[in-house]
């Protein structure tokens, strides 16, 4: 066991060297998170399941491929509009289990309560926690509460972790994606994270901006019924659809070009943007997913989505190109291209 | 989705109905947070898996039978005599998944880290944790780091959840126990409590109290090819021997009649005790398991116990009795018995 970090051993740019404490960016899941990734929990656990960074890990037994994802939940307010944290616990690992095909199957939840929370909050929230865990078909098998002392927490943390089988046949993850390939979106940006700071800030729109969260498994298990082909999913949380399509080039070493027009928003989630200063592609989503197909699925693939309640405003919003490896790429008005590049640290802190 | 909490459907004594917010005792694995468990988590998720409330849940996919369980870690402070918080969340996993029977496989780990955790700190505790990681033999394969704001948190908090293989043929569970069986011990109780209390109250003896955390799956795995007819095992942690036995009673319908001379105490750790005003059989263990097997296997399996590096002080320390169901109960020095009632809630805060 050494106690010391090896900064040394670091490639360059070394950016946990410039941060001697980890500060609110490092929760962020954009650069910072990655980095955080990067340089020092893949370096002290190393295998091939954790260095895959998809949404799950995947590993296999006795015949059987799995998929195990983990997600803490620390958002601040604990009740936001469309949801609270108990159902966007459920619904959030639900989805990082599906986004490598898994059918989820059975969760466990971890309370971190802080002394003095309301029974009946707590009540509210394992509530909307089972409300969800049903709507999605997944079982909550085993769990457990810790508490601590006033001062010490926010009302409730929660963790879910769970388990998911992947079908036959079925290779998706986020180093798969082609070029040629499109990119699909089920549906408006920005509405977690907008319907999040609204509250915060106390923004009033005309239509009240609420929260997408929602379990995809069944829109995901549609799509793979009609396309088992399809090449990545991603769900865009922490980051948005930026920073998740920053991820997939990265790791699938290609270019990926965004069609930003095509991307629907919201007029109030736009409003709020334009507001508080903020780019939508950036902010956080509960209920979205990011697909990656062959191009000669995409309309099959489309067709399947809009059929379905959470893909009605499904957009094809980009392509996978060889050119520009590792990047996300916009084409300006003038016909020039333009790097988006990933989120650094935390536009929205607390954010799920 | 019911926003109140049903009071009228509570059996008697309904004890929420008296505590009307979370406190501490919710959290320190005695009789508070028992009835949380069964009068708001398991109305609210109700299934066969979660009902068991073996220390980790079990079920069967494609044939196989794994185990699944969820820890959160909030110890304080963060390092103490004989380990920290990062190899006390993998161990503290690795043996709930043991206590199943289960070979324990692939471990998650979600970190809600303080702003302002020193990056040294961090990288020390996750090394911490690859270390105990390796050396129990798992992997962990995914992970989550979230970061909240300075007084929200405690450093850190660490959730492991993990997934392991149950052999063939084990049928171990806590409601096995069954009359003419004996409890078995594989050490001195209460190390890992008075370590840490020792450091919270600045407390120097002879000896240093260092905690017992360790992983228990070897341990476990000589003791199964030994004896694959073990009925319980069960690590007593939070609640410590006493809350552990009284759960096995009450979910096997037996009693237990604990022989309290025979369980081995650090002398330091008795001392300890006697100046805090505790009972050892009540504080906290991390490397300590109770297994209960038929008495004609005693023997064979504190013989196997004895010559592992974990279960040098194994000690045979009571019987699984008819009389008393749902009872832990001990001979007074005048042929009396005398009731060990489950702590009702907690006696020494953030143990782990």
């Amino acid at each position: 066991m050494t106690n010391e970090l090896d900064f040394e051993g670091w490639t360059c740019p070394a950016p946990l060297r410039s941060y001697p404490n980890v500060i609110l960016g490092h929760g962020g899941g954009g650069k910072l998170s990655a980095e955080l990734v990067e340089h020092l929990f893949v370096p002290a656990f190393r295998n091939d399941k954790l260095e895959a960074l998809g949404d799950a890990a995947v590993f296999s037994l006795n015949g059987s491929r799995l998929a195990m994802s983990t997600d803490s939940f620390v958002v601040r307010p604990l009740f936001f509009p469309g949801g609270n944290i108990g159902d966007l616990a459920v619904n959030g690992t639900v989805n990082d289990i599906s986004m490598s095909g898994a059918r989820p199957l059975y969760l466990s939840a971890g309370f971190i309560i802080e002394e003095g929370l309301p029974m009946q909050t707590l009540a509210q929230i394992v509530d909307s926690m089972a409300a969800a865990a049903a709507k999605a078909g997944v079982t909550l098998i085993t769990g457990d509460t810790k508490v601590v002392d006033k001062g010490h927490g926010d009302g409730v943390y929660i963790n879910t972790s769970g388990i998911g089988l992947i079908p036959d046949g079925l290779e998706i993850g986020p180093d798969r994606a082609r070029p040629g390939d499109v990119v699909i979106l089920n549906g408006t940006i920005g509405d977690h994270g907008m319907a999040i700071m609204s509250v915060r800030e106390g923004l009033a729109f005309e239509s009240p901006i609420v929260s997408d969260t929602a379990a995809l498994n069944g829109l995901i298990a549609t799509m793979i019924q009609a396309c088992p082909q399809i090449h990545v999913l991603r769900d865009p949380t922490r980051g948005g659809v930026a920073s998740s399509l920053n991820e997939i080039a990265h790791s699938s070493g290609v270019g990926i070009i965004l069609d930003e027009k095509k991307i629907p928003v919201h007029q109030s989630v736009h409003s709020a943007c334009e507001l508080l200063g903020m780019d939508p592609i950036y902010v956080a989503n509960e209920g979205k997913l990011l697909a990656i197909v062959p191009a000669e699925q995409a309309e099959t693939v489309t067709a399947v989505m809009r059929g379905h309640e959470l893909g009605q405003d499904t957009a094809v919003i980009g392509q996978v190109v060889a050119e520009y490896p590792g990047l996300l790429v916009a084409k300006t008005g003038i016909g020039g291209t333009r790097v988006i590049p990933m989120q650094i640290g935390e536009q929205l802190p607390r954010i799920c």
